[in-house]
């Protein structure tokens, strides 16, 4: 398997993601095609002594930055390592995509560039996420905020394919993210979304309260982008909170310092369970190939883990899944089974 | 002062609330009205050896339920205790009105019945939530699933006058709870409300993520109903979660139950400041005369609490200097200086 990655995408570009496809060459049997600036790859490879073996360096001049426009990745920056692994991508030149860059600018590229499956609206972000016990996906986190509810329909077949696929979870539960359990609550967008869920072939078990979410009462959370992405947030901010008081209490004088050293292996073990950074990103679902979107701030085992990820996205056979139920819903559709 | 109880709202009732309000009595010094099924309220009283001096209870014999729809309570259940108070808040014969009843209801019988303060278009549910320091109020919490832009303008203008007047922060920054801090992320409800609040006189600090919540970047968090009610129970539901892994480490074998009973102490403070009961409940921002909700599962402690936040509600001039908000703004309006 070839993947392509954006070696000039995030916060720490190129040095951890080099450091990152290295290990993951190695580790997970894989090839890579890497999009940027070569001089600079071959430089910063040589100064810390990573091995380039199995990856093969397409130049692109161009840098994709956190704060450019997302249109800018068709536009003045056509030429950037994102644009190009896209384009690489879409030519068939590897397996998947990865980048730990803009998240807009992939969005535009990745729709314009490798196109969506043909008949899903939207192509959507969609982490998987810590829980209480074991994980789960939430679709959309940020791509689309304004949605329908038939692209709520689709996020929800979507995730319930990666979860099953990717995750192997058998038969994932679908929740709709809303303000109470009652089938009648929410906005419009809820209600129509709320029947399309249910009447499509998958396990859907109804609306989800936020408050349930961190437990263990779905294995795949539909929202709109921006309630998505209020939910992530909300969750990350709020943990991260919790751990620094945490920290506070732990070493806050010498008895609890003693003490703390007793519990700071399970403590440890609590903050790995909800780091973030173990799941590496977050699918960018719906393309028509598979692309994947690592954080910004990735490290070299945040990229490794993405990397991984990237590579069961394609093992999972998951974009063929998705093309099969959206052709399946077309063709019940035209029989007058569904809407 | 005069605090009108719905002695049958809330899980508990009516023996949580009659003993909230037995230590009110003595501790905030108010006399209060209760509503509900006097022989009921006497019985139990009776048996549980509560004082009611200084209370008054107005015989009421329907009890809306949590599953009654809302709007029943002017309807089949307008001799309810909660629509028996509202009436009587309307009428002058008491200075607020407190309950833990049906939040639905709430908001219904209290814009039929007091009515909104003259210009506010929507009453709105206001928690005050604790935060890494202190706390912050979250406008609206989910009295209106669907909002216009001039409605955020108005939560942002009462949630600072009731963090200034009540809860005595200086100048409240007001932040709008959006997916990016950047002025153009969001959906167009957002982009108009940031508009809005931008040229209010208020202290208003700009978009918030929810990541930031937690921490201490605002002292009124602005939103739709909808996505107040996803950050409410996310934060609850995260948090929870984490206080379940922390007890999970400290009780989980003997040498973690020894190091832990040095911590617990900590740990319980940090429980306690976390804890969404010593808050008490919501203020139902935008009445005519004080409503506060209490949780449905109020305990005497979180009743007493809320009856405390009522009370300061009263003390606060929050409704006058609401009023005075929304006269000068028209002005405003007719003088050309706004929209």
């Amino acid at each position: 398997m070839k993947i392509i990655v954006d070696a000039f995408g995030g916060d720490n570009a190129p040095l951890e993601i080099l450091k990152g496809c290295a290990q993951a060459v190695e580790g997970l049997d894989i090839d890579i095609m890497l999009t940027g600036r070569e001089d600079e790859i071959r430089r910063v490879a040589k100064e810390n002594e990573i091995s380039l073996t199995r990856m093969e360096i397409i130049d692109a001049p161009d840098v994709i930055t956190m704060e450019d426009h997302a249109g800018e990745v068709m536009k003045s920056k056509s030429n950037s390592s994102m644009a190009e692994g896209l384009r690489r991508l879409a030519n068939g030149d590897g397996d998947a995509f990865l980048s730990a860059g803009n998240s807009g600018a992939l969005v535009v590229g990745a729709t314009l560039i490798v196109k969506r499956i043909p008949g899903i609206k939207r192509v959507a972000f969609a982490p998987v996420l810590p829980k209480n016990q074991g994980c789960f996906m939430l679709i959309d986190c940020g791509a689309n905020v304004d949605c329908k509810p038939d692209m709520l329909r689709q996020f929800g077949i979507m995730g319930s394919v990666y979860m099953e696929k990717v995750m192997r979870i058998k038969q994932p539960r679908v929740a709709l993210a809303n303000i109470g359990t009652e089938e009648h609550k929410g906005g419009e967008l809820q209600h129509e979304a709320f029947a399309m869920l249910k009447n499509s072939n998958i396990n859907f078990v109804g609306n989800i309260e936020a408050r349930d979410i961190p437990y263990d009462a779905g294995d795949v959370i539909v929202s709109d982008g921006f309630t998505g992405n209020v939910i992530l947030k909300m969750f990350e901010g709020t943990a991260m909170m919790m751990m620094s008081k945490i920290k506070g209490i732990l070493t806050k004088n010498l008895p609890n310092k003693l003490a703390a050293a007793l519990l700071l292996k399970d403590f440890k073990i609590m903050k790995k369970t909800m780091d973030y950074n173990e799941y590496g990103g977050a699918p960018l679902m719906g393309c028509a190939k598979p692309v994947f979107k690592s954080h910004g701030s990735a490290t070299a085992k945040t990229f490794y883990n993405a990397l991984r990820l990237t590579k069961a996205y394609v093992d999972g056979g998951v974009v063929d899944e998705i093309s099969a139920s959206v052709q399946e819903y077309k063709e019940k559709v035209n029989a007058g089974e569904a809407e």
